[in-house]
């Protein structure tokens, strides 16, 4: 099933079922008011909630025309954002961009920092950039949306916590890392907040590209227009997303509605070195840092710059016939 | 007034106005269900707490015996739990520890790391410990609940949104943070859930000790049933609770029923070097790391091992007149 969470005013919005289409929706707060609501007793509300999304699918119940810019991310805000960085290639480009290595650790163990979730941006508002100079990033991402996990649990109740999939942009400020890294408590200024998809969906939705507790579909990120990024989420994952839930549940339990992400998708070129913009026939990227480390490379400086005022970015995935699974993430800079 | 929220089944709990002596309370649960939709409408919801707790004091409602035992976190989770470390001697001792140095930057951007926030232990309730050797450590602090704050806010801005006040054990896993920093991102499983004391309070509450955004009472910390710090929390900050506030809205807006602490609060000794333990009339320490550090500085080795099952911890502030504010927050560490 689909669900959305559409602005009513309210700060948690108003839960609603998406057809498989994303044309249609209907109303399920009279199942559960918001999806936190849905979450905290999901074993109870979700098999309503998939009844109703049945009926939706049948048009037998009365549904209005969904509109992906009415809706809010599907937790406009969450008790937990916990974003790993299960894709090594990106790690390694990022760190030479800012001339830190990778450390030998994270090949077993995943990197992830814990992120704001007071409020997350809707999947088409505007981000408000203070400066420039924080030069602000796109990141393209997958995430899980969890229920509750006892401590300690093992990656197969991690893969069974796994109740929604959603699309992000963990929006960057590459000036602002080097300098809170630097102070050794990670990310806290340099990570505003993101956006989500329109939509989340149960992993059932996803067919046969869910498999191993990865999305095995590209995620098209385009930037001002133009294909950007197509990276494959399902390869070059050095963990998948049940390893990144295990992971936060090692010292603590993990609450209901916690949003667990991958960090940013990224592949190897098809040598193994760093992959071709889309533009020649690559994969592309799903973040500017990437593009700059490889121009670096390549050219010796960078020449992309970060983003500013006016640049659009778009993060969407489609299934085989072409058609969108979460909706589509469509952002603008402006200044704050 | 002080606000406490009982345990009632749910996952938030419920609501009470709590009498000024911590004798009585009164639900509030007709007002607002939880503290968090309390905070959601604070303009209209506070004045209306304001006159509940009014009658609390003057007996005109019918009150319930308030016992702290019953008390779950004033919010069980929250939306954002963002941790300062405002007191540079803390932070100088531990990176000693850890052998690490204090960067400049600290004494004029406040460091803070994100924590997670999807579910807090109850003041009363047990910390669950995996493994001994992952260093278990309390960290006595204070922190604040704030309103809503725009990106940018001013630190005026920023004072004006502290709502509440707290204490809490800001649980640490010691043996897991070196590993941790090292990956760059900042503590994450060396950081399990933490606990608040039973009781919330405004500012007001405070009375003459609520002064530039600080609050001037010792915290009273005992280990195992013995005094353990007497730190005064307002000394030796380098960074008020405002400052932290406006930390945190550097580059993104701040949503209601944010926790923002203070970090562990910590003494210099009187000649300005390292404090003396209470047992010999100083002002102790509010965490382990602290005293292992100053038993290595005078006698080559740390001598007090971190917490163990059966361990009890205990924060705790008093006013002048000797009567407890917001309760106690006090704990056992337990085989998880």
């Amino acid at each position: 099933m689909k669900l959305a969470t559409l602005d009513n005013g309210t700060r948690d919005g108003k839960l609603v079922v998406v057809s498989e289409d994303l044309t249609r929706c209907c109303a399920a707060d009279n199942i559960a008011p918001t999806l936190q609501a849905a979450l905290d007793d999901w074993d109870t509300i979700a098999p309503r909630l998939e009844l109703l999304a049945t009926d939706v699918e049948h048009q037998a119940v009365p549904c209005e025309r969904f509109h992906e810019s009415e809706a809010l991310s599907p937790l406009p805000r969450a008790y937990q954002w916990a974003d790993g960085s299960a894709y090594i290639n990106h790690v390694e480009l990022v760190r030479k961009a800012r001339d830190a290595e990778v450390p030998e650790s994270f090949y077993h163990d995943p990197l992830m920092y814990q992120g704001g979730s007071d409020g997350f941006l809707a999947p088409r508002e505007d981000i408000p950039l203070g400066d420039t100079a924080w030069g602000c990033d796109m990141e393209g991402e997958v995430a899980c949306i969890t229920g509750d996990l006892p401590m300690g649990a093992s990656k197969e109740e991690a893969a069974g916590a796994i109740k929604l999939l959603m699309l992000v942009n963990d929006v960057s400020l590459r000036g602002l890392i080097p300098g809170e890294l630097a102070k050794g408590f990670g990310f806290f200024q340099s990570k505003p907040a993101s956006a989500f998809s329109p939509v989340a969906v149960t992993p059932d939705e996803l067919g046969d590209a869910w498999k191993d507790n990865l999305i095995h579909l590209p995620l098209m990120v385009d930037y001002n227009g133009e294909p950007f990024g197509r990276a494959e989420v399902g390869e070059d994952a050095t963990f998948d997303l049940a390893d990144l839930v295990a992971h936060v549940a090692k010292t603590r339990s993990v609450g209901a509605g916690s949003i667990i992400g991958s960090g940013t998708i990224s592949n190897k070129g098809e040598d193994g070195g760093p992959g071709k913009p889309v533009s020649e026939g690559g994969r592309g990227y799903s973040c500017i840092a990437e593009i700059r480390m490889i121009e670096t490379i390549y050219d010796g400086e960078a020449k992309t710059r970060f983003m500013v005022p006016g640049d659009t970015v778009r993060v969407e995935m489609r299934d085989k016939d072409n058609h969108s699974i979460f909706g589509a993430i469509e952002q603008k800079v402006v200044q704050a």
